[in-house]
């Protein structure tokens, strides 16, 4: 599937102003991809389609977790994190997309997961330092980026799990295992 | 076996510095106890030994850890998390204590852990808050301790975590959990 067929695909599940920010994505993946050698073509495909579900009812997200048995910790946390794994499937299921890694990059651009491959690291910072994110902290990790994914990664997982604790809300469990995952890797550096 | 006698047995094990705090978070937890409904008695006695095996070299903690099959997590995290399990052990195997309401008291004091009983609750926090504790933070905790012990918890918590994560450090997996089971038990206050 070349670019603009699948453009053309996301265009219609998503709002004008969540199909800027896809092609924000998009771009941004592509540079880090080339920068930090992940494949520029699963990048560029993953990039488009991570959004694909943002719109649909959270009825329908919540029936496909429970049939298709998600992890169950998923409905006990923010329905913000529902769109990256029901995305996964949707994607597969309605575009026809299976190639594993791209399905991987979509599933967790939202709360990470321990071990991630070059790929899902590029697909969640291009997500988080898009050039249409502007937030405290996000020229921090665009500075990151550009020399080390890692890092980048720790402090955007870092301001994240910061921004839940200021609102008193529980962390869903990947999102502090990728930190932890990260971290501890690092020691032994 | 009363106080005194719990203090002289704790005094041989502890620097004169340790064992003021010992004092204070003593005094902290009666005081803690009482207001929130521990019983007074077992409180004091987890005081007064919560850091028994402070001063006990790292490879004997290491190899009680090992041999008594403890979380093996403990060896991969901070050597400061080893001597409230291994403190536990010791009180038990050293003094005779096998209240286990005062040996979990102990045993979870610097961690945390998910479903803390009250009495847990009021020694992890007369540690954090006890008067010779100066740090950033703290001032906040006595004032929530005095009306809501979970509320104290949750802010010492956040900003233990927030610590560690300043210094780009992995956190104890039971510390967050215990984060996330107070505050996910709180949405359904």
């Amino acid at each position: 599937m070349n670019r603009s067929e699948a453009l053309e695909i996301v265009k219609e599940q998503l709002t004008e102003h969540r199909y800027q920010h896809t092609i924000g994505v998009m771009e941004t993946a592509l540079v880090l991809a080339k920068q930090h050698g992940a494949d520029e073509k699963k990048a560029e495909l993953s990039a488009i389609f991570h959004d694909y579900a943002k719109f649909r009812p959270k009825e329908e997200m919540k029936q496909i977790i429970i049939q298709e048995k998600m992890p169950k910790e998923l409905l006990v946390h923010n329905t913000e994190l529902w769109h990256a794994p029901v995305g996964a499937y949707l994607v597969k299921k309605e575009v026809g997309i299976t190639d594993p890694d791209i399905l991987d990059a979509i599933k967790y651009h939202t709360s990470g997961r321990p071990g991630m491959t070059v790929l899902e690291k590029v697909i969640y910072l291009a997500d988080y330092i898009e050039p249409g994110r502007h937030f405290p902290g996000v020229d921090e990790v665009r500075e990151l980026a550009k020399e080390d994914l890692d890092s980048a990664l720790i402090k955007a997982l870092q301001n994240t799990i910061l921004f839940i604790m200021k609102k008193n809300q529980p962390v869903y469990p990947d999102t502090f295992h990728t930190y932890n995952d990260l971290t501890t890797n690092r020691r032994h550096d």
